[in-house]
This record gives structure tokens, sequence and C-alpha cells, in this order.
């Protein structure tokens, strides 16, 4: 029976592999099951953040001398830059392996490459459906029927730099932006939308094109997107939970309707069997393997009645001061920083808020 | 007998004081009384913030207007530059007016000016004794005679400009740093460690020039220090209980020992009478009339044992990520962010924690 | 006779008018016949410049002070922001005086205020028509006939803020972008459109609103536009020879094809008598009253040929990357960077390239 | 005979080696005897600018898979990080191969690289020794016997982040500095005295480790340091004329006093037969193969008398400000912006200023 085995390892740098190359040694990791790994990454999260295209390079060397480039190639490496505030760079490994017996339901994961996306397409129609095929693919492999048993899925999109844009446009094509850092967001907010359709949160005849990145009615409560440079593809990741799939870990998620939204995140815990009257103490901490979510900037320009000055500073982008404060504040219910928050959350929840996804290991829960 | 007042007011830009305007027209305030204005503005709370005073230029030339240019003059505007994350702009005025009868002991507020203080002083022990003075001068005025009553004590301070640094070589002296950002720094360091020698919680005999901005393990509970570009002297505010103030007001204050340390913050709120197994409600909200804090990166680079990245940002000031951080952890406490949280908080709490300093209405709070 | 002057003056800081003190005091200037003054000020030049606010509240109320409030009100206050590379914050000062005889033709001043602009005509036609009528009350003021005589205009344009935008969406209209640094680009594109059809330079019904900021072909070579939070109309001042004016001072234009397409402000120094096979000498740079110009990343992601990175830089506005890499190029030329160099050059002058105005003093030049 | 080949490059990106590979496949470049490649790499050129860790990474396995790793590994790569303003990124390659006759003398090239610095030493007198032994070593390397024959002197050296400091402070050791961005600078200031005691340009007993970094009188007119986070040695590369080297390239040099000290630069164009009296035309710009020089904001806080604000910026940093500047400078004499400029010039040239060569082929310049 397959069983999920997720390693949360720190790194020191894009290229610090040494904490999974540890594990490998140890045999805490076995290379050949490595489905995806999931990076915070240290640059800018946005259009020249060259970290995460330095991680994957890392990444992908690291592995292919472990199993070869063609599996190596096969692995999800969803780079998400910017640590801002407190947060720490660090890996999240997601392995497949087989067991006898175990606890079910548990969590199952599931992964797809989708083709490459002509630029034309990015952040339009074609990439929502394109992100839809990928998304019911993962579920397929990941033994999950039901889009409830869904709790997380992670999309690594493309994005339109300068450069890729003048190549669609001299073949004839026009795009949907040309401003790089603009189709960052319209490719998460496709991608966005290409889970929700695939989840059943909202019916695919209902977006039109300039939908997209505007009507923030539009959401999934349980996608995250992340775009970078050094892909032309999506990756997609699908968490959830499946009786099919056998262990001791457990998914479960909660969707915060503002920046500081953290209430769901508790009650999401304490559903998981954790206290939740005070910041979490050590051993609940061990308990938490993984805490995945999206931070934004409300489009509103106020937080609960409060104008912020998020989309006013032409010194920082916005997406780096999302993710510091909602770290922040995710970071003050759980206890430490080592999580993994990405920014721009376009129809990623509801404006300015997020999905929060909480991976724990059942076994470390005291009750 | 005395009674202290604290207005919360939201402002749209660092000129915009239509709504003290407004509190004045409704007479809410009396303009005579205003001892001091602390302001979160929204510039970059580094050295080329324009942003400060620019508020402390329209603050003068507002309060002149009402209470001509001389009184005008002796209010302390202390203009904390930086809103990052969803921390909201907004002015805290704090006036000092009478009452018969009331609650004692209640908030009472003691405001004194410092002299300039000489370049070749900022940074060393010469600033610190400038400061001590002051605080002291401060608690006289407001009735406070133990120091165990004094729960917040706000220092705005000078920093060396590149050319305010040339002025004092020419004139034969050396100066603590010839690098503006790092002034601010120092500046911020001698003057906690003033507020730490006024208070009690250091002895004077303890420190050394060397010492300033380095020896962690010296710093006050209580003092929050804010550096500007605008003034060359120290404008002090200690806030604090006196039995000779009366008024529905209270303080207490808090600790936080790193940058996501909420739950000494949660402790204050329950001695002061407020629900805090979860996020304060929107009642919760209302009684708390300001929340003033620090924020900074801490020097060892980690937090919990996790690496943070704010040292090796080029692109960031640590203070601005820092303050976006802190302000996301406290905000998830207090249920909003139009809260005062300032950077740089050297000497002010542990390496990486604060003060926080928490002023309630004891009327709005339901037992 | 008008004789125009023209006073650059160093300033230390946003606030810093003493050296406009110094000259009034001294007789070099005085208040009443001020029309203008443009300001490089120290801030980002971006949607959150506080500087350009600070500088034009501390110019308001100095002028206010010598001339009275409705006078100083008058005069057209032009901030541009952002002192990048090494150009030198500064003010020039326009002064409209009599002369008895003297030179004709000369320098010609003309300032116009138009009213106030709707959001929702911001970066559309509503703004280019606008524009364009206050250029033409402006040539009428400088008894200027001929286009071909104006050789500068400079338009300072308003931006939509986030709440700016929600206004005029809440009033039913749509607005031409809810980005606000974007709506800075459009604003200052629909103005220097505005220029260039008053100037003859482009026919008025060449253009659609999906031209502006679009069309590259369409610039003039003689507007400079700058976009400032702290106003809401726009202040038009034309500068250009005219034999109803007398003096010493002369003015000439060069239009440069792109960043550092220097031949042609040589050849125009050249045409103003000035030596051009090497930097210019003391000398010679003290006949240059005044340079002004644009800079901006070309939209091509190219510069010769070459790719530049200007556009896909997330940390730093392609703007301010513009303005020190051409100031830097205008500097080598005349000797020093105590120059006017304002970013955002949407038509105004090529992709990539601007207009480069030189004012000088005829009887500094030796022959 | 040995001849050097210089080969310069465009990239699209710190991993692109695409332009690299196509001159290898064409047998332009012989991967056996490329001795460095100096790479512009468009990252902040700050701590933490993953674009030249990422570049360095990217040439390691390209060479790699052709020569072979431990080949590979003795090239320099010497990554300079910061593309502001219009520089384009870009490879400058240099060859070493064998020639029967040709010109002599000729441009000549040596390479060493020095053993790892620890961390105590670095922006202090073990540093200077350490480099200066390097030097030494490249000139015999490159068959130079006077110093007056050296031109260009490319150092790479190390930093200190936040760990590698605590680390020598755990081995009981001090440290020169505990701030990142500021141990860069120290490490390029040590380097470059290093480089001016090989050359004879200042005496080695004139140095305390309190002059690295403080003492302007101090520098070289030929040495270029660039601080990284991915080396813990140096990389020497020492460019000059010698005449036991054969071919068409020659190199010279010029010394800046400020950031817009052209003049010098066109001399040496002139004593290298290329016409100055107006920007370089398209076949003068064929003639330059490689500009490399260094780019610094003066400590002055002025320009030619005029204040700049590269200093008090703390959105920016300097370095960025300066590269941008003096890039802008260079281009608009030689007429393009594929040029390596430099941040950090501590100790090379004057303050503000900085070494500037060029290297021309002889064969195409039109007398």
């Amino acid at each position: 029976m397959p069983i999920a085995k997720v390693h949360r390892i720190s790194a020191t740098g894009p290229d610090d592999v040494s904490g999974i190359a540890d594990a490998i040694a140890a045999k805490r990791i076995d290379p050949k099951g490595v489905l995806a790994v999931f990076g915070k990454t240290e640059g800018n999260g946005c259009v020249n953040d060259f970290s995460r295209g330095f991680a994957t390079s890392s990444l992908t060397h690291f592995f292919a001398e472990h199993i070869g480039a063609e599996a190596a190639h096969k692995i999800c490496f969803v780079m998400s830059g910017g640590t801002e505030g407190g947060m720490a760079p660090h890996w999240t490994v997601f392995e497949r392996a087989e067991i006898e017996g175990g606890t079910q339901p548990a969590l199952a994961i599931g992964r797809v490459h989708t083709p490459d996306l002509p630029g034309q397409h990015l952040g339009r129609k074609g990439q929502i459906d394109s992100v839809a095929d990928g998304v019911r693919a993962a579920m397929r492999e990941a033994g999950i029927d039901d889009p409830a048993d869904v709790h997380f899925v992670q999309i690594k999109c493309p994005l339109l730099t300068a450069q890729r844009a003048k190549q669609a446009q001299a073949a004839g094509h026009t795009v949907a932006t040309s401003d790089t850092l603009k189709s960052m967001g319209l490719s998460r907010a496709a991608s966005a939308l290409g889970v929700a359709i695939a989840l059943g949160e909202i019916a695919s005849d209902d977006i039109r094109d300039e939908d997209i990145g505007t009507r923030l009615d539009l959401w999934s409560g349980r996608a995250s997107c992340s775009a970078g440079i050094e892909l032309l593809n999506h990756e997609v990741v699908v968490l959830g939970m499946s009786s099919r799939w056998s262990g001791p870990l457990a998914i479960d998620h909660a969707v915060m309707h503002d920046a500081i939204d953290v209430d769901p995140v508790r009650d999401a815990l304490a559903r998981l069997g954790l206290p939740t009257h005070k910041q979490l103490d050590p051993a609940g901490r061990r308990a938490i393997i993984a805490l995945l979510s999206k931070a934004e900037a409300s489009k509103s320009a106020t937080l609960r009645g409060y104008r912020h000055t998020m989309l006013d500073d032409s010194d920082i982008s916005p997406t780096r001061h999302a993710r510091a404060f909602v770290c922040g504040a995710l970071a003050s219910v759980v206890g430490h920083a080592e999580i993994y928050v990405s920014g721009g959350a376009e129809h990623q929840g509801p404006d300015g808020g997020g999905p929060v996804a909480l991976i724990v290991d059942r076994t470390a829960i005291r009750r």
C-alpha cells in the first residue's frame, strides 16, 4: 500500500542540498520515491528572482546523480521565492513509498506535468483548461475520487518575460500583458481558476478571459500557485486524504478570509487534535510537519476597515509585504516561521486572504 | 485632577490632519491640552524617509493655527516611519485635561524635550546621559515616583546624515559612525540605554561606549526609540500609572523575547480583563485604544533555531522586514493592524524581541 | 519689456528653501515675479514619493510668507522625484521681470493651470484635450505664436491612488487602470500627447484611448511630464524664444533617440556657441543655466541591440534605473550632475529616448 | 608563442551559456584554452545576489562537460553582479592559444587562485598579503616583468555572511565586521590594496588594518575587485602587454577621478587610435572588444561640488546607483552599454572614481 512521507529540511541557500543528501545517506529518504520538492527560496519572489532557478538547477543536478537525469526531471520542483520577515528558507520533500498495514485513510500525493503553455494562452482560458486537466490527472494518480478529500493543490506556473512576450507577438499573437510582473499575477490567477474548476468550487462556464485576475468572488480554497521564470509548463501536485493510502500523516486545510484571519487555522489545528488556546508548544510544533499557505495584499487597500499601504509602495512589491506580514500572523499561532508562505494569491482564497494546509504526524499528537 | 486622553486617528497620508481637525471641531480634542502625537507614517522608516518630516511639518503648521506657533512647537511629534505589511498609517494623540472624580490610579503622561545633541555624542555615553535626564524629568511631570509604574517610554532621537557627520568632523570631533543608516541604530541604542538607567533596569556604571549597540544582554523592557532626520535633540514621552491622575484609561506592558513571542502580550491582555483564547473580537478591539511596540531582526540571524534572511537582504532593510513580520504576529492577536510597530529595537527588549504597551479603556471591557 | 530670469539653486532636502530665501534677501529674486519652480527632489519618483509633496508644501508656505497665500498658489511647483546616481537635488526658479533694452528674441515663459481632472479621464482622451488647451493658453501668455519657437513644455500631471480609483468607480465610472504606478505612466502619456497636438507634432484625430502609452511612434520632441500624488489638475509651463521678450538667456533643444544618444545634445551646445570636443570646462558649465530632460527604459528591452534588464527588475522601478543612467550620459557631456532628469518619458521623445532643453546665458559664452 | 583571445558574448540570464556553446561549436573558442570568464550578471550585486552563484554553477557544469570537472574548476569565473541602468548582461571569455608570428607586444593574461581566506583575515592585512602574492604569481604566468605593463587586475574576493562571521567568532577570532554588506566593501578594499602593493603603487609598510576602507589617498589605478558569496578564496586575473605574447589585441587603461571624469577614457581611446570628438561610431564600437571599469559613490557625498544622495538612500544600495550612473557616463562615450562596470571601488581609483581598461582589436581600427 502506498504511504506518503513528508520531510521538512532547512536550507542555507538556494543551492544547499546538504540536508537532503544527509537524509538520503541516513536512509530517511529514498530518492527513487521522491515525487516533489517544495522550496521556499530567499530571492525576491518576483520577476528577477534567480534563487528559484538556481535552486531548481541545484536540485536537478543533485537528484540526477542519485537516480539519473531522466527520473530527476520528473520530480516536481516547486520553488516559491521570498522569505520575508522571519520566514526560514527550507525544502519540503514529498516521497511515495510502500507500507504494510498502518492507518487509513492517510495523506495521498498525486503529481503531474502539463504540456508547455504557449505565451499567448498565459493568463487566459487556455491556461485554465490546461491546469484543470492537470489537477484531474493528479487526483487520479493520488487515488482520490471525491474533490472534497483534496486539501491542497500546488501549481507551479510560467510567466512572460519581456522576451517571451515579444516571441509570442512576433508569431502574430497578442499576449494578456507585456508587463512581466503583472504576467506572474495573471498566470497564478488562471492556474487557481483551473484548480477551482477541477475541484468543483466554481463552474467552468462562469469564466471569461476578462474575469481572470479581476472577479474577486471567484476563488479556490485549496489552490496555491507560484509563478517562475524557469519553466514553460505547469507542475501540479495534489495533496489530500485517500483510503487507498496508509501511514501516520494526515492533512487538513483552512481558508483565511483576510491576512490576519488565523482563527480558522486554529480551528483546523483543533480538528487535528492540537491545543490552540496559546501558541503551539514545542511538542505541538513537532507534530506539524508542514504548513503551506498563500498571502497577498487585498485589492481593497484595506484590512478590517483600516488602510494598508502595500499597493502604493513602489520600493517593495506588495507580494513581499504580504508574505512577511502573513508569515508573522501564522508563525504567532504555530510557534515558528519555517513555514511555506507563497505570495500572489489571485483567486486563491478571498481577496487578501488565502488557503492554509496543515500536514501533521498523528503519532506525535498527545491527546 | 489631571486626566489622560488618548485618541487613535487614521491618516490617509503624512499630511492628512483632517481626522484631528474633525475631532477638534467636534470638541473631542482640545488642542491646548495636546502633549504629544505619535505617528506611524508610510515612508521607509530609514534615512531618506521624508514622510516623517512631512508629517511633523504638517502637524506643526496645523497646531500653530489652533494654538499659536510657540505652543505648537512644545508638542512632541514622534513620527515613526514604516507601515510595512498591513500596518495602517495613523496618529495617536495624547492629551492632558482636567477631570473631577473618576478612577485612580490612571494613565499618566509626562513629556520633555532634551537639549540639542552634538553630533559627536550620538551613539555614545553623552547621549545616554542626556536621555536618562530627560526620562527622570518626564516622570516628575507625570507624577510617577516609582519606576515600576512606568510602562512605556517613547524617545524620538536624531541621526547623523552624511552632512552632519562632516560638520562634527570639521569641528575636530570623531563620530561614532559615518554610515547614516547605522547612525540611526546607534542613536536608538544609546537612547534605550538611557531609559534603562533612568528606570533602574541596568546600572549606569555598567556601560561603556563600545557596549552601545553590541551588548545584547543590556536592555529596557519599556523603551521605544525612533530616529528621525528632522530633529537634533530628543523628545521624551513617559506613559505609566499614577494615583495623581484619574480617568478610564489604563496601561500595562509585556516583553516579547523574540519576534513571535505573543503569549506575554496575551497575558497582559488577560490582566487587563480581555479574553485571549481566540483573536480579540470587535468589542475587545474597541477596548484597546493603542498598542505600541518595537520590532527588529535578531542579530543571531535565527528565530527559534531556524535561519532568517533579514540581515542578508540588500534590497529591503531589516527594519522593514521586521516591522511587517511583527505587525503580523501582533495583529493576529488583537484583530487589526492599526497598531504602532516601530523598527530598530536596539537594547529595547531582548535581541529580536521588544516591549509592547497596551492602553485600554476600562469602561469598554465586558467582564 | 518682459525678461525671463532663471535661477538654479542647490537644495539639501525637500524642505530646504534657504537658497531661495538667500537669493530673495540679496535681491537676486523678486518673489512677486516667480512663475514656476521646477524641483528635483530626492524621493523615489514613484507613487509613494513624499519628497514631492513635502517640497511643494514647503515652497507654498515659504512663498506665502513673502507674497501672500493667494499669489503663492498661482506659482507652478513642478516637483520631479528621483535623484538617482549622482543627480543633485535642486530648484530651478523661473521669474518674469521687466527690462529696458537688451537682446531680442530671448527666453520667454508662459504658465497655466488646467481645471481638476476627473479620475475617469486620466490616461484617456479627456486628459489629452485638457492638456492641449493648457499648452495653447501658456503659449499665448509667453507671447509665442509659432509652435516652432517652443523648446520645452513641462507638464505636472495627477495620478490615481488606490483611493482615487475607488472614488471614480464608486461614482459609476471606469478608470484606465487600478494600478497606481501604471496610472503615473498613463497620465504622463496622455499629457505628452496633449503637448504634441498643441505643437502640431501629431494630428489630434490620429489618437484613440488605446493608443495612449502604447503607440510608440506618436511622440513630442519637447514635452516633459511628471506625475505627482499632490495635485488633481495639470500645471503647464511653456519655454521658448519670443521676440517680445528680452534679456541674456536663450533656449534650444535636442531629441535623444535612445538613452545614450548624446550627440544631438552636443550639436545643440555647438549651436549655442559652446565647445563640444571634450566635456564642458568650468566656464562652459557656468554658461549653462539649466539642462532639462527626460529618461525612460526602452520598451524594446534593448539598447542598440543589447538587452537591458530595467523592465525585469522587481526591486528597482525602471524609472529609477533610467534616471540614473541617462543622468550619467548627460553629465558626462556637460560636466556636472545638477541637472533635471525626469523619469517616465511616455510619448516624450522616441521609445527609450527623450527631449533635452538647454537654457544658456549668452553673455557667459566665450566665442 | 602565446596569444590572448577575448570574446564578448551576450547572455539572456545567469544560466545562459548558449552563446559560449555556439562559439565552441563554431571553433571560435577552444574550451581547453579558457583561463577566465568575467560575467556581468543581473542580480543586485550585493549580499543576496544569487545570480552570481547561479552563473558560476552554470558555467562550471558547462565547461565540465567540455573539458572535465578538474580543468573546469581551474577557470576563473569572476561574476560581478548588477546590470543597472542600460548595462547589458554578458560574458567576457579570456582564452590562451598558440600562434605563429603576429604582432608583439600584445595582450597577455595571467591567472591564479589564492588559498582560502580565513574569515578573521577578511578586510585586514592578512587579506592584503594574500592578494599581493597572488598578483605577483599571475604576472609571472603572464610573462610580464614590469608592473607598468599591467593595465588591469581583476580580483574576485569573498565576503562574510552572518553565518561565516559566527563561525570565525565561534573559533575564538574577531571579525572586521559582522555586517555582511560592509564585509563586501572591506574585502574589496583589502584586495585593491594588495594589487597596489604588488604593482608598486603604494608601499606595503604604509598600511595598517584601520586604513583599510578608510584612507582614501591609498589606491590602485588598475585594480578591480568584486566580492561574492560563492567563494572563500581569491581569483586573480592580470591583464597587460607582454613582448612574449603575440596577436591583434592590445590593452590600455585610464583612471577616472570622479564618476563623470570621462576625458581620460577619451584620451586612452585616442592613444589606441580611435576618434573621440563624438561618440564612437559603429566601426569604433566594433574595435573595442571589452571595456572594464569600476564605479562607486564618492564618500564625500558630493560630485564636483554638488550633493549626491546615493549614500542616504535606504531603498537602493549606493553600489547600484553608482553602477547605473557610471555606466551611463561611459556608454555615452563608447556608444553602447554592453560594458563591464563593477561596483564598490574602495581603493580602486580615487574616491568616487575608478580604473577603466580598454581592450581593442588593432586590426579593426581605421587610421
